[in-house]
């Protein structure tokens, strides 16, 4: 298909290409849109109708949108922003350089640009700045046949038709009522007997991360957005919910990796940006991670005489650092699923406790045999070895569980305290036992 | 309002609580059954009604479905069982003990036993153990008023009548049609004008991540699926595909901290199954550390005249293994949605090789005054730990963006090439080559 079209495009046979393109899905036309170059891109662009052309443009690459806005006239513009959603020309806006807003800007009706800059004043990853406009509200006074036919009448320019809004003339949200309601009803019912009042709804300043929350809960494919006064303003569609999940997701591995969350594609941040989100973390654990070599150099006469000991610290560490990271990404991710509070404390904790009982012997279990056999270490220092093992993999799967539901409590973000940290803390503790246990058995 | 139902339950007011409970959302009605005795649970579940029950019974724990279908009578079950969607009773049927799932499928029609059975043999998340097969199918002879009308009759029992398929006699899918489509055509208009025929599709084997990814392209609310034969046999709905999402990120969260991922709710996994599924990879990397420390072991007459070197460890692993797991994670994530492919290779290499010299020159630059300073370890020593430790973070933050990419070429789960991997290696590599610095440099 890819090669058909570039073909029709090298030989300048725009017709059959308009012909083309009219039936493939405005997603993969955006997609054919980053193979082009920058003639290109304008000459497919002007191809397409003017509803289809502004559905590719949401789907299309930054680059490109702020290309074709800076490239068209003001009137494919105004066409533009006319079949634009609300919130795809919010974000637009929000993420276009001056010159290409002020364009967009000139050529957006009144209302559209009142709307615009109300959006703007939300705050980010709030309700509001997600929410689109484009509904369909209806009043309990009609009758299912009066609806059907408002909705035939006002519905094409809407964002979806599957919900509908029922408010009375102060725009105070009474109800919903879902197409399929609608369908399945008699055309005389009035929408007051059919409409669902146990609403689901969320305010212009809730977070995207609990409205996600309400859409996993109550399966909903969209959602009522009121402000203060319980007005409806807005409504939140599930595919804007799916992009959320997945942004906050990627925000919580980057936390947990020891990152600045960003945005930001990968493949599409600049090496500086990179390098800035990774060295604040990786300098404060650096130099925690001194504090620990410091610890071994209080030691150093125990170091001195049995050197041996030092062949231990990676093992000692490593296992540490990966039993804490277990208990406490388990614990992370439950919380951010919502599956555990912070009234589950102690079950958490005896819970991690008992697994790292198990975990702990076992390991130490294995470890026992292999350094008297393999390490040929004598049986004080493989003991002073394994029970450090067993008690580093106890208080790493504490710390572990513990600090994530404390940060929730103080309202941190858990994934804070994920692995890095506790690498970190539990080396330093892990060696002070290792070191004292050595220091008081062994003959030194 | 949990508190008045209470109330109500308490003072066996049931045709009061009956009232009530007509008013609340399903999810919160199945909430509110987890405060209940088992008594209680019988007796509110049957106060609902029959559409009602089946859609309280498919949110309901798992411990409370079970001792229902062991409570009611057969008629009962075979009212939930023909309300319930076909993908609901096979996940009822997937999870219930034997006397459960006999009770169920003595209690189900003909037809309803035949689709579980096949749904049954379809692989674990794919396609045809996701989809439901309660669909819209029109034909495209059809008028839209006789869509709507057929719509009208069979669209009670649908999961969704909010994308309908047009198939020909033999079931071949030909088309898809929304409901926003049809409310919006003329009632004269055929199927067959209006049908959208750039279908995006999937296959009863196809595997559920793959599905997902077509979701978040596309922005769909549901899928077709076919069979080998190109007949319709089921559609998939976003909301079953967002509690895939969280599914596919957990697992990964899961095997990113060295666990092997469960599907369970970690407060409800017992421990024997959270220690099984950690114990694995903590016995595999504690093995591969004492390599590390066979390394040390080995230089263990350069230790035995520099201990102060043995101090130098932590930091050194730490630094290492944080630096990796940056671009293991990013790496990794970026794989996950789709941004990077293999063929991104190169562009990722040089990416991550900048971006490592400039965040392991930082590190060394600020490790070199603080060695030099506060630790007194001398200009030799601080040298070469400064390069060991520039050394460490190019090499972890090369291997940790390598590693993934080359897992999903051979096909392997990137997720495993993540920090604890990571750093077991690396802490061998920065350790060798710390210590060979030190016994060529060093007057030992």
């Amino acid at each position: 298909m890819k090669n058909t079209i570039m073909a029709l495009i090298q030989e300048s046979r725009f017709k059959e290409l308009k012909s083309v393109i009219e039936k493939i899905n405005v997603v993969d036309i955006a997609e054919l849109f980053e193979l082009l170059n920058k003639d290109q891109v304008i000459i497919v662009f002007r191809l397409l109708n003017k509803e289809k052309a502004a559905e590719v443009f949401s789907y299309l690459s930054r680059d490109n949108q702020q290309f074709i806005i800076e490239s068209i006239s003001d009137k494919e513009i105004k066409n533009i922003i006319e079949e634009l959603f609300i919130d795809d020309t919010v974000d637009l806006i929000e993420e276009m350089p001056s010159n290409v807003v002020n364009k967009v800007l000139k050529n957006a009706d009144d209302v559209t640009r009142k709307t615009i800059n109300l959006f703007l004043t939300y705050p980010e990853n709030s309700a509001g700045s997600l929410m689109t406009t484009e509904l369909v509200d209806l009043k309990k006074e009609m009758t299912v046949f009066e609806a059907i036919s408002y909705i035939k009448k006002y519905g094409v320019d809407k964002e979806t038709i599957n919900n509908c809004y029922v408010t009375n003339k102060f725009r105070k949200l009474e109800g919903t009522v879902s197409i399929r309601k609608l369908i399945l009803s008699d055309d005389e019912s009035l929408i007051e007997d059919i409409m669902n009042t146990d609403i689901v709804k969320v305010n212009t300043f809730d977070d995207q991360e609990e409205i996600a929350e309400l859409f996993k809960k109550y399966d909903y494919t969209s959602m009522p957005v009121v402000d203060k006064e319980n007005c409806l303003v807005g409504i939140i569609t599930i595919d804007d919910i799916v992009d959320i999940i997945e942004q906050e997701n990627t925000e919580d591995f980057q936390i947990m990796a020891a990152m600045t969350p960003s945005e930001e594609e990968y493949i599409k941040t600049p090496i500086l940006m990179l390098a800035k989100n990774r060295i604040i973390w990786l300098l404060v654990l650096m130099i925690s991670a001194t504090f620990t070599g410091a610890i071994i150099r209080r030691y150093e006469n125990v170091l001195q005489s049995v050197v041996i000991l030092a062949s231990f610290i990676p093992m000692l560490m490593d296992t540490g650092g990966n039993a804490g990271s277990q208990s406490s990404t388990m614990v992370i991710r439950s919380i951010a699923l919502g599956e555990i509070q912070f009234t589950d404390f102690y079950k958490v904790l005896w819970k991690e406790f008992r697994v790292s009982l198990l975990v702990g012997f076992i390991l130490a279990f294995v470890n026992f045999f292999r350094i008297l056999i393999f390490d040929k270490a004598g049986l004080p220092i493989t003991i002073i070895v394994c029970f450090s093992l067993f008690a580093t993999v106890v208080l790493a799967k504490i710390l572990g569980c513990l600090l994530p539901i404390f940060a929730k409590k103080v309202k941190l973000d858990p994934a804070i305290m994920a692995s890095p940290l506790i690498t970190t803390l539990v080396d330093a503790m892990s060696l002070i036992l290792f070191f004292t246990l050595s220091n008081t058995f062994l003959d030194i």
